[in-house]
C-alpha cells in the first residue's frame, strides 16, 4: 500500500479539514480541492487543532505526516489518491455533479466516502459511472478525534475500506440497512427536536439542558451506549426485567417529538441569546481547544481501562512502531511519544510525577525485550521498582516529542539496574534516573529469582558482557 | 446542623441504595424503610459498590462514614431525618399513602425528595398535609457517581435543599417549569423510542446502537451538552449560523417517534436476545464495576482539566478537610486520600509514577503552607523539582487510605529539601522521598530567589530552627 497512500478530500470545511487531518497524521499525503478561497486557511486550523490534540492520545510516536497539497481541481486532486472523501454542501445535484467529475478522472480501485449525513447511498449512486465505487463515511465533529465512522451502502471494496479507516484511527461502524440519518444523526435528530421544544416552550435554557446532559447521562454515554446502561438498570434480573418495568412509560406523553417546532425568528433569536450568555466569554477557538483536551483526556482515562474508545487506541497503540532493540549492551531507545494534556500541571509542563510515568513505562519495555512480558507475568511473575533517583534537568510541554533512551546497568540474581535518560526531540536532555527492579512472585508478592526465559536473558546477557570486556583492547 | 445529619431512605432499592451511599459517604446517619425482606442486602451490595469508587473521586479522604440502620416502620426511619427520600414504586396511590404517612411523623423542617420520574410535583402534593416540603429530586443511576439530580417544585426550602445536595458531592438543577418527565428523562424518552424502532426495523443491533453512541456523541455530551457542541460546529459564524444550516434537516423524515413502537414479546426478546450477545458475558456486578471504575477515570480526567463533572469535583475538594500545619519544623501530613482506580497497573496496586503523584502533591501542599500558594505562583514565581530519590516499599491497592507526612530539610536561598514517608492508614511505610526544589522565576524560567511572603517564611523558618537548636540542652 505505500505505493499509493495518498487521500484526496473534496470540500475542505470543517469536516473536510478533520478527514485532511486524520490521513495526514497518519502519514499519508492529502491532496485537497474546494471552490472556497478561504478553504486552505480554515483547513490550516482545523490542522492546527488537531495537531495539539491527536498525536498524545497514544503512547507511541505516530509515522511522519504526510505531505498537504491544495489542487486546483477535483482532476488533479484525484491522482493517485487510494480513498477520495467528498464533504461539500448537502444539495443532492451538487453532489451528482461532482461524484461523476471524481469518477471521471479517479483510479478505478480508489473508494469514494461521503460525509453526507443527510442522503442514502442509493441517493448518491443514482447515476453514478461506478456506483460501488462510492459509499457513505459519515464522520463526527472534531472528525481528529471522535473515532465513529458510519460507513453504509454494500460495496465491493468494504474489507479495504474499514482496513484503511482503521488504520487512520477510526472506528467504522457498518450500518447494514440504508435508512434516513444513518444511525447517530436519528438519535441527534431527536434530542435536537426536543431540546428545540424546552427552549421555545421556556421549559430549560440551553445552559440547563447541557448541564442536564453533561452531568447526567452524557457522562454514562461516552462508556457504555444506551442498551448496555440499561441492562445494568434491570440488575440481576436483566434487560427483559428492565424493558418490561419501564415499557408502560412509553405511553406517557414524555416527549413532544409528534410535531415539530417551527424555527420562528424568535426561537433562532432566543438560542442563540441563551447560548451567548452560556458560553459567549469564550471564542469558539478557545472552546474547541478545551473540548479537544476534555476529550483527550477522557479517552486516555478509558485507555487506562481498556475500555470503548479507549481500547481502539490501545489496539492502535499495537500497530505504531514500538522502540526497542535486541541488543541489551547497549543503550535502547524505549520511548518515544508526545506529551499529553494530561500529564501537564499548574506550571504549564510535563509534572514530575509522568516523568516517572516515562521511566516506569521505559522499565516495562526493558522487561519486555528481557523476557517478561505479558505471558511471564500472567504466570505469576513480574519485576517490581523498589528505588529510583530521578534529576530534573529541564522542562517539556504538552505535544512535545520525547524520547527515553535505557541502559541496562545490572541484570543479576533477583536486580535489574537501569538508567534512563529522556530527551528532548532536539536532543537536549530533559531527565534522568536510575532505577532499581527486583524480580518477585506474584503469589507471595516477595522477591524471588528469574525463571525460564528471563533467567536465559539473564545468563546470555552476562556472558556476552564478559565476553565484551575480554575482546576489549588493554588500554 | 451537626445536630440533625439523618437522611431518610424510603424504598430501598438500586435508586434508595444509591441515595443511602451518597448521604453515609458524605457522613450523614441513614435510616432505612422498605417493605421487602431482600432490601438490605441490595442496600449493602450499592454501597459495596459506592465505597470502592466515590471516595477515590477526590483528593483529600471523605469524612467518616455515617451509621446505616434498618428502621422497620416509616415512623421509626423519619425520625430526626433532615432528609427524607421517597424511591418507592412508580405508583400514585402508593405515593400518596407513603408521603402521607411521612409526613404524619417526620419534623417539620426536614425536606421530603421523591425520586420520580414519572410524577410532577403537583401530583405528588395533592392532598398533601404540608404540599410545599415535597419536591421532586430526581437522580439519575449509578447515584452514587452521576452528580445530576433535577429538583422539581417551588418550596419554600429550596435554599437548604440545594446546600444538602452540594455537600453530599451531587450537582442540583432546579427544573424552573414542572413537566412530565421533568428535562433529562425527556432526551432519554425520545432517544430509548428511537433504539426501539432501530431493534424493532432489524437496522440495527444493541451493540450497534451502543457503538453509535459511545464512539461518537457520547464522548461529546460527557464534557459539552447538545447546544455547547453545536455552537462550536457553528464556528465562528456562531449559533445563528448553526440553526439556520441544520434547521431545514427538521423538515426531514429522519425520526420515527411519531409513533410508539409496540412492545410485542417478539420485540422484547429481540432485545435481550441482542443485549446477551452484546454484554452477556459479563455478570451485572462485573459490568457494574466496569461502568464505574470507567466513570471515575473519566470524571477524574475531567478533574484535571477543571470542567464539567470535573470542577464540581476540585469544588467539593476544596470543601474536605485539606491535611496541614502552621509549625514547619515539625512533620506534617500534607497528603490523605484514598488510590483512584486510574493510579494502578497491570501489577493491580499503585504505579511507581503515582507515589511520584503523591510526593509531588504534596511538594505543592508545603508551597502553599511556606507561602508559595496560587496568588504566589500567578504573579510569576513557583518551584520546581530537581532531583528526588524515592525508596518503594510496600505496595498499595485501588482504593487504599494512604497518609503522607513531609518535613522540610532545608529551606534556604533558592533551596526547598523535603523528605516524604508515605503510609498506609495502618501506619506501615509504603514508600519514602527525598525531593530537592528549587525557586524559579516563571518569566526567565531561570531559578531566583524567594520574593515576598516566602522570602518571610525561609526567615523565620531559620530563625525559629537556630533558636531550638540553641535551646536544646547539651548532651
Amino acid at each position: 500500500m505505500s505505493e499509493m497512500k495518498t487521500a484526496a478530500i473534496i470540500g475542505g470545511g470543517v469536516i473536510g479539514g478533520g478527514w485532511a487531518a486524520r490521513f495526514l497524521l497518519a502519514g499519508w499525503n492529502v491532496h485537497v480541492f474546494d471552490t472556497d478561497t478561504e478553504s486552505e486557511r480554515k483547513i490550516n486550523e482545523v490542522l492546527t487543532n488537531a495537531r495539539r490534540s491527536l498525536p498524545a492520545l497514544y503512547d507511541h510516536i505516530l509515522p511522519d505526516e504526510g505531505k498537504l497539497t491544495f489542487c486546483d481541481s477535483i482532476e488533479a486532486a484525484v491522482q493517485n489518491a487510494a480513498w477520495i472523501q467528498e464533504s461539500i454542501p448537502e444539495r443532492i445535484e451538487l453532489k451528482h455533479a461532482v461524484l461523476n467529475e471524481i469518477q471521471t478522472h479517479c483510479s478505478k480501485d480508489a473508494i469514494i466516502g461521503s460525509s453526507t449525513s443527510g442522503y442514502k447511498p442509493s441517493e448518491l449512486r443514482d447515476g453514478a459511472l461506478n456506483p460501488e465505487q462510492i459509499i457513505v463515511a459519515h464522520p463526527f465533529n472534531p472528525v481528529y478525534l471522535i473515532p465513529l465512522v458510519e460507513i453504509v451502502g454494500h460495496s465491493d471494496r468494504e474489507e479495504r475500506a474499514l482496513e484503511i479507516l482503521t488504520e487512520i484511527g477510526m472506528k467504522p461502524l457498518i450500518v447494514r440497512k440504508e435508512i434516513e440519518g444513518h444511525i447517530a444523526d436519528r438519535f441527534l435528530e431527536a434530542v435536537w427536536r426536543e431540546g428545540l421544544w424546552l427552549i421555545n416552550d421556556d421549559v430549560a435554557t440551553t445552559q440547563e439542558i447541557d448541564d442536564a446532559i453533561r452531568f447526567g447521562f452524557g457522562l454514562r454515554w461516552a462508556q457504555m451506549g444506551l442498551f448496555e446502561t440499561y441492562r445494568i438498570a434491570g440488575g440481576e434480573a436483566g434487560m427483559q426485567h428492565f424493558i418490561q418495568q419501564f415499557g408502560p412509560a412509553l405511553q406517557w406523553p414524555w416527549t413532544k417529538l409528534m410535531d415539530v417546532p417551527e424555527l420562528t425568528d424568535e426561537l433562532v433569536d432566543k438560542i442563540a441569546n441563551q447560548s451567548d450568555a452560556q458560553s459567549g466569554h469564550y471564542t469558539i477557538r478557545e472552546l474547541e481547544q478545551i473540548r479537544d483536551d476534555n476529550l483527550v483526556a477522557m479517552m486516555r482515562a478509558l485507555k487506562s481501562r481498556n475500555w470503548g474508545a479507549g481500547e481502539l487506541l490501545n489496539t492502535q497503540d499495537k500497530g505504531l512502531k514500538k522502540p526497542g532493540g535486541k541488543d541489551l549492551s547497549q543503550p535502547v531507545i524505549t520511548i518515544n511519544r508526545r506529551v499529553p494534556v494530561d500529564w501537564t500541571d499548574y506550571n504549564g509542563h510535563m509534572n514530575e510525577s509522568r516523568y516517572g510515568q516515562v521511566f516506569s513505562d521505559a522499565a516495562d519495555r526493558v522487561m519486555d525485550m528481557v523476557g517478561a512480558d505479558k505471558a511471564y507475568i500472567e504466570a505469576g511473575n513480574s519485576y517490581f521498582t523498589v528505588d529510583t533517583h530521578t534529576s530534573f534537568i529541564d522542562e517539556c510541554k504538552q505535544g512535545d516529542q520525547i524520547i527515553n533512551h535505557s541502559t541496562i546497568l545490572m541484570f543479576e540474581g533477583k536486580k535489574l539496574k537501569l538508567a534512563h535518560e529522556l530527551k528532548a526531540a532536539s536532543g537536549e536532555t530533559l531527565a534522568t534516573c536510575e532505577q532499581l527492579l527486583i524480580h518477585v512472585n506474584l503469589h507471595t508478592r516477595k522477591s524471588s529469582a528469574p525463571v525460564g526465559a528471563v533467567h536465559q536473558k539473564q545468563e546470555d546477557f552476562n556472558s556476552a558482557k564478559v565476553t565484551q570486556t575480554h575482546s576489549e583492547p588493554a588500554q
